[in-house]
């Protein structure tokens, strides 16, 4: 089995107008706005719902999981209209902390990567704490195929 | 026929984490953004591809499309992880422009409407001008099954 | 005294690069986060402090002030570089509720207008409620040259 | 003289509401957009107009300057209402390329970091080609007290 196989990790989208800027092709930082919806639709797919992870109105997770780093390498321009295939590598990297590997490809080509980088704080304290539950088993699974991966 | 069967006019989507502001619900002007997505994604199901509407590098259509208005009314909070669908009512208003109505609705309540207008221009002379023929296709395409439509 | 001379009411800003499309101009809904920057700064001018209006980590101010409609017109393309004056327009509507009218101006010329409208709600219940007192001081101050206000 | 008196390369924002999430702070990737605003900022403050660095409708600069990477680091969650300043570091990589750091700071403290990395392209050809005059301009007034620049 390899990660390909693995249907949560492998995401669409198309590029749209309001993606692009002036240049003619998709502005910088929305490149790191996709990752994160990418990640959401991931979670989603594999059974995890948002409110589980995410604040919701009367309802916050006992576990925040702030992006403590992003980065974001672009290999092609990207026009409006053009199709995106993402396929997420997720990785635990310590008991309170993981990051994703984004890779964005186009009509068979490499277009662009993201990474982003997650720490688990307690939501009153502030303080580093383990991952929650529904995250570790969405890393566990989505390290199947990807050979051996840090606990 | 209704326009509810035509299937590029019902389309869907879920709020996500950064579509939300510290109040924990939508920010209001992201709707704006879901709307022009949705439009253009109308068009893509239709069978018109973006670089007939859209400028793309290397290829600016003769006639663009600017907003020249635009509103919505929010009728109840929506939350990260709220799925969402779409029905888009696209309507010729003269020759030369048209508005879309997106109304939204989330377990089966009304939550928001959109209204975005829209103004043929020669992408050229920036003078009024007819609308183009795929967007007069996606228009009396679409204003099947919603009774009669001004010509 | 006129509205152009208080000084919390007139903004400047600059189209930025990432605020426009391919077409090369700003892209409609950049115009509504605009409007909602002003009047963020417009209150910080006059002197409200914003964890007094929005929700900041460990504070919930006991009135929120939801968007209920929004709108806007747009009246000239705007390029990256573009200077703008926002000249705003506060107006009460009831009690329980106010509008703000957004002028913007580049170059002598009038380019767009926005409109926002907020309704007061208990944070906790979400039910209506009388407007909170800091946001009565300003709409009162800023109706000043105005001429006659509605209660 | 230090990098710190030269008031081009010291700005200053305010965090606003739409620029949260529902976890109550800042949401990562709009750091990214801050960073973009300020080195646009940044050249507007120095003396180099948008026009001469970046697409306007009917000029399209000859040499354009896309970003390559980026990268964020966040040090601390930032509120609604939160006063940013924020310092530029420019710095040319090869005659074709640069980078700029940029350090958020809010309250006396370190909040933030951001980084783009930016290639010189013929805007026909988009092949690669040296900085354009403004940008050699800026860099090198930059780098006075910056101590020694690689040429």
């Amino acid at each position: 089995m390899t990660a390909d196989s693995l249907a949560w990790l492998l995401l669409c989208r198309t590029v749209r107008f309001g993606d692009t800027d002036a240049a003619g092709v998709m502005h910088f930082h929305q490149l790191l706005r996709w990752c994160h919806e990418a990640y959401e639709e991931s979670l989603e797919r594999f059974g995890v719902s948002a409110a589980e992870v995410f604040p919701t109105p009367g309802h916050v997770p006992a576990v925040a999981l702030p992006i403590v780093h992003c980065s974001a390498d672009f290999l092609a321009p990207l026009a409006c209209g053009d199709p995106l295939a993402i396929q997420l590598e997720p990785r635990r990297l310590d008991p309170g902390s993981f990051e994703v590997l984004y890779s964005f490809r186009s009509s068979e080509r490499d277009v662009a990567r993201g990474l982003t980088r997650h720490l688990a704080i307690c939501a009153d304290s502030r303080q580093r704490c383990p991952l929650p539950e529904p995250i570790n088993r969405w890393l566990e699974a989505s390290s199947l195929g990807q050979g051996i991966q840090p606990l």
